[in-house]
């Protein structure tokens, strides 16, 4: 497959896709294209991005421009393909398909394509022999596929959680910090390149979705199951609630996580407060944070850089290297025609600790009402705070509870929510579990 | 060379050494044979150890016993050989020689071994096309080989540093939490279990040297080169060094480093201090964890467990899965026959903040002329905490230093030591860089 005339092998290697990450992968492999311990040479032969005329950071004027993706996958002149594109659909799928389908090697940083389409596609490549690599889909240049994949194998993984968006735990911290409200905030990471145009993929939750849904087939042996997934972004967290989360001890967070439970696997992803010290609130800007654990190996928790040209543009070189060794192995935790998706269990029936705040009227009585309300559902309250009126008479108040059945919480909020004293829908948090 | 009769392929495992890892080596493949997603079985065929009459955890009936390791590294009944005996020499290393001379994978939790003959067996397995790896040699159960050698490679790693020694941790966190000295400690940590009846690998630092010479290898592409670790053990950390640290905000930690500096790299441990909510000082008992800083990805941070059955068989099993997708790589960076060892450059040269404990006469001028003598080196203070008297005229004194050559820093010690006032060699510790 790959030239071997020169003593030495030559891997050559089509990409698609030249944004940050392409751009990052063309100069890396320009500046050290012997990188692999496994003794292989990797050049670009072959390149394909939406716009042509686009400067670039390395000389391409070697390297064969295509204008389709799919006729750069198929091209007999590269060994390894490598799709930058992104997309769960459309040119991303189909030239990924014509690569496997010709038995070529798949490199890929496209969470939404493996979550999407993640069996289908190990399905393609496992029957045609061609190794489908996707470390850099996950936390950037900090690895966790291959962690889940090959260093926990035959592992009883329990839960896989933490911060997978770097982009929210930017926003985040920086409303945290600066006091800043979530829409100036949002277009200053906008206007600095760290949150796309379009931020809906981020702020809504489905990055971390996505990411979180790659780790769960890892983890536990099924296939990729995003439909099941549970989704809330950081979109509809207020300065207040960081602010008063804050006053109790606590930064928001959010948090992507995976929990096997009885039968099956609850998949979610919802903002979060972790205690001040817990790792997940002391993993600050771009940062990406996992907590693996498993019933042999205890836990582990890795952190690191999540996005970004240098470190995701590493992972996928790793993967490249790991193409070179020639390495027989399934695509997920077992072959592809075995796969099936965890049965997804509900979230109601789950025990979590929450945050409620309520902005309620100056008058006698409320935090009576409203305590009794959920002492006579059965809410143990663990933290209070009342706040000064913020004047025309609305006082906010927080409180948190012990760890309680979701449903039973959600009924008591919709209870007080129905006093009369309540000026505002209340809000509701969870606590991540720590 | 395995048996596929039976269509699923199943690889023959002989196990030499049967303490720990050993023990829930086989309680793993007994429980789980099949945990390879590469599709092969494993089977333990032949077992080996100290003791034939001592009970097992599993039924060993169905397996061979060796009176000797090199006997059974050598056995055709056999297709991969774990190494589970220990010790840098002796049977350890024979029976690894054996094994691999005959082309047979080998895995090994040997890090004494890896650290210091690691070149010339990746030679003799590089010429013989059979696998070395050595996963559980670090870390136990908490990936760190794989991702220095698998995710990071092509990475400009700068540094590896962190806490490599989960019984030293133990004892220091101990020591903190509960005010115990060192030797009452110690002798609990053994009747525990947690420390050897001999300690001195451990607490001397030697074990947490091994690791870092094979993590050093492995970030910095070059041979394991043991002989020139600089290494310092906890042995010599005092109950008045941990809690006076305390007062001044740092927890005590051996820190294992290789840091690239210049043309070399220095390979490190000692006893430093960490600022609370650093993320070593917030590691605790027998946890390990490990900063990775890269030229490209930035820093990761892992952590996790470093001993204990459970975790470190977990590591061995990973690698035998890693035998079964029949990767070709080298065991190290590069090629074994262009290994060489980084050259090791002094510790003299380094900068470094320091913490310094002094025990000084409660008489006027003393701390006039600690700080002069330091003033007149060129060390400035960065922190100061006079105690109160402890009886007997004797004064308690710590002090922390801004970063300043230790060349400087040892001068400096050397001549407040020949102060009249002085009542104890005064102690040095290194504090961690954050």
């Amino acid at each position: 497959m790959a030239d071997q005339s020169s003593g030495q092998k030559v891997w050559r290697v089509g990409v698609a896709g030249l944004g940050t990450v392409g751009g990052g992968l063309l100069s890396f492999l320009a500046e050290c294209p012997d990188f692999a311990p496994a003794g292989g040479r990797a050049v670009v032969t072959g390149i394909c991005a939406r716009s042509r005329s686009r400067a670039r950071t390395v000389d391409t004027a070697a390297m064969t421009w295509f204008d389709d993706p799919v006729a750069l996958a198929k091209s007999p002149d590269n060994d390894i393909f490598v799709e930058l594109i992104g997309g769960s659909d459309g040119p991303a799928k189909a030239a990924v398909e014509a690569a496997l389908a010709l038995g070529k090697p798949v490199v890929t940083a496209n969470k939404a394509l493996i979550a999407t389409h993640g069996a289908e596609l190990a399905k393609l490549a496992e029957a045609n022999g061609a190794p489908l690599l996707f470390e850099a889909a996950v936390m950037g240049g900090t690895p966790a596929v291959k962690i889940l994949r090959e260093s926990l194998v035959g592992e009883d993984v329990v839960s896989v959680s933490g911060i997978l968006n770097g982009t929210c735990n930017y926003i985040l911290t920086e409303m945290e910090t600066k006091g800043s409200s979530f829409a100036d905030v949002l277009a200053e990471a906008q206007r600095l390149g760290y949150a796309e145009a379009d931020p809906s993929t981020d702020v809504g939750g489905f990055d971390a979705a996505h990411k979180i849904t790659i780790l769960a087939a890892l983890a536990f042996g099924g296939a990729p199951n995003f439909a099941a997934a549970e989704i809330e972004g950081v979109d509809q967290v207020e300065l207040e609630d960081i602010k008063l989360a804050h006053d109790l001890g606590y930064r928001i967070r959010l948090v992507a996580s995976a929990v096997r439970e009885g039968s099956g696997v609850a998949v979610r992803v919802h903002p979060a407060l972790a205690p001040f010290g817990h790792p997940l609130a002391e993993t600050r800007g771009a940062l990406n944070a996992l907590f693996i654990e498993g019933r042999r190996i205890g836990r582990i928790f890795i952190q690191g850089p999540g996005a970004g040209a240098g470190p995701t543009a590493a992972a996928v070189a790793a993967d490249i290297a790991d193409v070179m060794t020639l390495a027989k192995r399934p695509v997920f935790q077992s072959p592809a025609s075995t796969l099936v998706p965890e049965p997804a269990i509900s979230a109601a029936d789950r025990i979590s600790r929450v945050f409620i705040r309520l902005k309620v009227k100056d008058q006698p009585g409320v935090i009576a009402a409203v305590s009794e309300t959920l002492a006579e559902a059965g809410v143990s309250i663990d933290g209070f705070l009342q706040k000064p009126s913020q004047g025309e008479g609305a006082v906010p108040i927080v409180l948190t509870t012990h760890a309680t059945a979701e449903s039973v919480v959600l009924e008591a909020v919709e209870r007080i929510a129905r006093l009369p004293a309540m000026l505002e829908r209340p809000k509701l948090l969870r606590i991540a579990r720590v």
